[in-house]
């Protein structure tokens, strides 16, 4: 059998087309223009590859509840094409197959927790900081949507002291994570893209700080057992014992590090399937996972 | 068939005799001393009287995993003679019947979910505050226990620019929320407990300020169908308006409103149980729920 997959994002699409063993048969990347674009596109390569049902990760938000007449669609997306536009509907109405939908970080989670990284674990999160954050969590083995698929990227953080723009750049509120700590805030702060700035420049002690607030919130609030960062802030693979440290000193004795069992560096971890967490949650969710 | 429902808190010991309908035969209330004083007469209580399972709801913290040898211990409580006590296993050992436990938190909210304002959600938060705050969270239908249980009650908020004293009154961290919110740092901030002040008094527009960050955390965070809280703070009912009010104002929008279903007079909510939950939580754990 053959199955498509779809990682669907703000900037790019990933198609592919998978066998029984989720490995990748043929994949080709999109730029993502408006849907009256991009659809006729995507359509077209899936079209004729015998795949017997869809799945997709995309950018969201998204409608989650499956009671809904506008399941699956985009909802208030800042991507204006997109909005309301119904996503799992237009590939089952194309394509004649089954197709199951679930936010990006929902599908990159699940390739961690069956595939990668959370492998055996209960619980995971995983966290993706680029030109956004967001969260994708599993909790007794289910992504978590509850009553809106949460956005785990506006939790309000403390600002540091020393940070020169402690109100963050978010257009929503002040102090929120991805406001603070997401690549376009970065740059905007230090006038200086990530990737060009240097591994001791003082913008990493920063982001560490402001993500490892993350996970202590995360840790006290549901408690997963394993942290995942991914996405291309943490492409800078120092940011890990900044973040590490920090979420210790920041817990300051409250949870005994014993119980992270094999230490923070098995806790807040890097993407066991590298940077192919997305389309392997996709190629998941065509499986029924 | 009868059962056993114990609700351990930190100052007093609620007891109960049980039928099959979750109605109270029988009820007492013993103050919580020391294990060697308080455990005696807890299995006396419950001696003799034919209960074919025991529930514990408990104060914390409390090993929860059941591969563990201490597995229904109390961990590193600061109640330091209940440090390390084998709560479970004690029970267990003199009743010679199943002992359930899970933490008083998650024993009322899974009483709300099943019996009280939570029936027919899929995921609730149950909130109390009092003497200090906890949490307890269903998600897909079932207690989140995580890698140590969540610890709701010190995550980290931004402290209100008016408030006289922002650092809080936690030992463990300047800024959270049972540092700035609980019943105690009421009481220490104005010098007057919370049940003596007037409900114009500054000190709940605080609060409400405070339990609406927790509100805004969760709701990003994971998003629960529905946000249930008790305690003796909230006895004050006149906060529930203002934490409603706040919750929105700090969403700024993010979240739309029609996702809170019928509005957040619904969503943010009294116990269906009152003060029922915890010993009614305590029983749905002796009956395997």
């Amino acid at each position: 059998m053959r199955y498509g997959a779809l990682e669907a994002g703000g900037t790019k699409m990933v198609l592919a087309i998978m066998d029984d063993f989720g490995k990748i048969q043929e994949s080709v990347s999109i730029p993502t223009r408006s849907p009256d674009d991009t659809m006729p596109e995507m359509i077209s390569f899936f079209c004729g590859k015998g795949i017997s049902s869809l799945g997709i990760g995309s950018f969201g938000p998204l409608d989650l509840n499956p009671a809904s007449s506008s399941y699956g669609s985009v909802t208030e997306s800042p991507k204006l094409s997109w909005r309301h536009f119904p996503l799992r509907q237009a590939f089952a109405d194309n394509l004649g197959i089954p197709v199951e939908i679930d936010t990006d970080v929902n599908a990159a989670a699940l390739a961690e927790y069956c595939l990668g990284a959370a492998r055996g674990k209960e619980s995971c999160l995983y966290v993706t900081v680029g030109t956004g954050i967001g969260g994708g969590l599993i909790i007794h083995g289910k992504p978590v949507h509850g009553l809106m698929h949460p956005e785990i990227g506006h939790i309000l953080l403390l600002p540091h002291p020393e940070d020169p723009a402690p109100d963050g750049f978010c257009p929503y509120h002040h102090h929120c994570l991805e406001g603070l700590a997401s690549g376009p805030a970065v740059e905007k702060r230090w006038g200086i893209p990530g990737r060009d700035l240097p591994a001791d420049h003082p913008a990493w002690h920063l982001e560490a700080h402001y993500l490892a607030q993350l996970c202590v919130n995360a840790i006290l609030t549901f408690s997963p057992e394993i942290i995942i960062m991914g996405g291309g802030i943490m492409q800078q693979k120092h940011l890990f014992p900044l973040i590490r440290k920090e979420t210790i000193r920041l817990l300051n004795g409250y949870i005994p590090e014993f119980l992270f069992g094999d230490g923070m560096s098995a806790y807040i971890v890097e993407p066991g399937l590298g940077t192919a967490s997305g389309i392997t949650g996709a190629y998941l969710l065509s499986r029924g996972v």
